[in-house]
């Protein structure tokens, strides 16, 4: 927990060999349909097909597993689901009890998602600061440790390991990613991916709903900015702040972030539905939505590289998204 | 052409060689939720992520290559659709005409990815006799040969592959199958199943929705009984009869048939989507739906391997199947 500044590649690197045999090496994907939308050859990172349905499962199996060694016997976490439910699995494999706060509006199958892997579940309000408040009370009680969602270095480092392994894989494929596009909720995954691709040349994009675009903010400002998140169906992208470590690392690395709306993050739901044939949240989605703004490159076609986050979403969302329109059922037309 | 008879598992073991790097190494899937529903460790092969988005793939590049290797410049294949695409896409790759003929009622989607393919698009009627007479006449004035969907050495073995994968991957995993499951529309995956366990010991068993039983009927008669297909979701699965090649090799090696009906192929749809996070076509859930029909073995966790055998599905059939209902949304007590 120490571990707070200067986080280098090499983190990234050993975390990768530690989750080795531990996570899925997930496939990547690809669609010639997506590849004409975005004018670049498209590598997708199916993180949705993880162990616990996202790539949340790296960093919480780094952190976990850590603090297992160190003696601790139980953890607790706060997070709107993903990382919750990532933790509650995480403690179950290394023996320890689990403590997960969600909002009171947590979507139904990440609730029994996390009860079914063993943790207790406690309910906090809505907002984060309302979940914090009560993950850190139950720490004080317990004495467990919090592991926070993204302002972590154990999780940072876990969650890059997913970037690590697109661009090796990308590498060994004869097709080296030029750019590298994550989404951001509170900065983990960016973070870790800034990392990953530190001194390789891969330009790395950040992807934020429209409103929520902390990140965008604090680039900006040069500090950390909050904001008040609209509503979007991207609900794991709804941080109101970037966290601080993740934006230490990114702020001088990151090569942009590009804003999408809940149109865009639809459409990019549909085509990895119908084109690569899986399933990604929303917030997953959003990954691809911000890889079909980037503009071609005229020359040549670029090798751009997605990290297809998760893939935790309730059947209702889908049949939302898939019944049929006016027009455009399957996507087309996307590309801005 | 002439290697009507006597297909052994050395085929598809040879069909397995010569497609390693023309189609994808799908990944085997698991779930915690569907080995708890079968009473089972159950390994999904996930064809649905294969090129063309499923494994009509693997017959129609060992036929069309084949075919191309003897000099012929065209082909022509019949289908309801995934056939006709995967022969489009694989005439393209080896540079041949592709002409496909499809019943009029052909899934819109099918009939673009056709097109996209560069073949030509023929519509006749809604049954197989009818497509069956226009492609035989269309090789006549042509010269060009038909690639039968099912009744065809080269097809089966290469469909075969997928089954031979499976039970390789099983193995290495130190979770060899008992038992193999899968979807049987004319049978020529079936029947490449059976190849490609042939002495293993694995019991193979098929899978058709109710009311398109013609390989059940058949084996009960012992010869080839044809039936008038029911409606069913799983439209891939409603040839009006077993093909001749693959009933040869079924009829004394098959372990059984699973009857399944739309419920039960809907629930599978449902399960594969939102715990393996990909998606099938009811077509390819339903060999997850016969393997839920399987009895549980009292002594021990047996291993059930199935075939996912496609996911090209219109996005509308999607939300209809995902749409909120009474209860059960989630695929809650489909076991039989």
């Amino acid at each position: 927990m120490t571990r707070t500044v200067g986080q280098v590649r090499a983190d990234v690197e050993e975390a990768s060999r530690w989750l080795a045999g531990r996570v899925v090496r997930t496939p990547v994907l690809r669609s010639p349909v997506i590849d004409e939308l975005a004018g670049a050859r498209v590598l997708l990172k199916a993180e949705n097909l993880q162990h616990g349905g996202s790539y949340k499962m790296r960093g919480a199996l780094r952190a976990v597993g850590r603090l297992a060694a160190a003696g601790h016997t139980g953890v607790i976490a706060q997070s709107t689901g993903n990382h919750a439910v990532a933790v509650a699995l995480a403690a179950r494999q290394h023996g320890l009890a689990a403590t997960v706060v969600l909002p009171v509006d947590a979507a139904p199958t990440k609730v029994d998602r996390a009860r079914a892997a063993g943790a207790r579940v406690v309910f906090a309000g809505t907002g984060v600061e309302e979940r914090v408040g009560v993950a850190n009370g139950l720490s004080d009680e317990s004495g467990h440790p919090v592991i926070d969602a993204y302002d972590h270095p154990d999780v940072i480092a876990g969650q890059g390991t997913a970037s690590l392994e697109l661009i090796e894989d990308a590498k060994r494929a004869g097709t080296p990613l030029d750019a590298l596009v994550v989404p951001v909720g509170g900065g983990g995954g960016v973070a870790g991916a800034c990392l990953a691709a530190a001194g390789s040349g891969i330009e790395v994009y950040g992807v934020e709903p429209v409103g929520c675009d902390s990140l965008a903010r604090s680039l900006a400002a040069g500090v950390r900015v909050p904001v008040a998140p609209a509503p979007t169906i991207a609900d794991g992208l709804r941080p109101s702040c970037v966290g601080e470590l993740p934006f230490a690392i990114v702020r001088d690395t990151l090569r942009g972030v590009v804003r999408v709306d809940d149109d865009e993050i639809a459409a990019a739901f549909r085509l990895v539905l119908t084109e690569l044939k899986v399933l990604a949240e929303p917030s997953g989605a959003a990954g691809l939505a911000g890889a079909l703004r980037l503009p071609p490159d005229r020359d040549r076609q670029r090798t751009v590289g997605v990290v297809l986050t998760g893939g935790n979403v309730e059947a209702a969302l889908v049949a939302q998204l898939m019944a049929p329109r006016s027009a455009d059922v399957t996507g087309e037309g996307v590309a801005a």
